[in-house]
């Protein structure tokens, strides 16, 4: 298992918080650990969809990046 | 017919705009002209329900008050 985190660009509100949320929720194989303003953190169990979850947050107007 | 604009606090993004149009939109007797970060103008018709608008405002999280 390992954890993933994302630096992303766009949140102001806890609205996006909730989108966030939303949007890692629909991405299969991550467990969420932490979402804030400004990042998230995932757990992942096989290869890390880096990928697809950047799409996942891409679609919700906002830009990820895997910070560690 | 009266025009009233809203200054409104704590508003931050697109999903802000999308929650005080719903609040607004729950108050009886105002049409909404425009919603924008930071304000609101509705058109009154009776007597304008100036704190219920603030109420539902208030119930989403954000302050308002008339700016004119």
């Amino acid at each position: 298992m390992a954890t993933l985190t994302f630096s992303i660009l766009g949140m102001s509100c806890g609205h996006c918080v909730a989108a966030v949320r939303r949007a890692l929720e629909s991405v299969p194989g991550i467990t969420i650990h932490d979402v804030q303003i400004g990042s998230a953190t995932v757990e992942t169990i096989g290869p890390a969809p880096v990928d697809s979850i950047k799409a996942a947050l891409s679609e919700e107007g906002y830009e990820a990046d895997v910070v560690r």
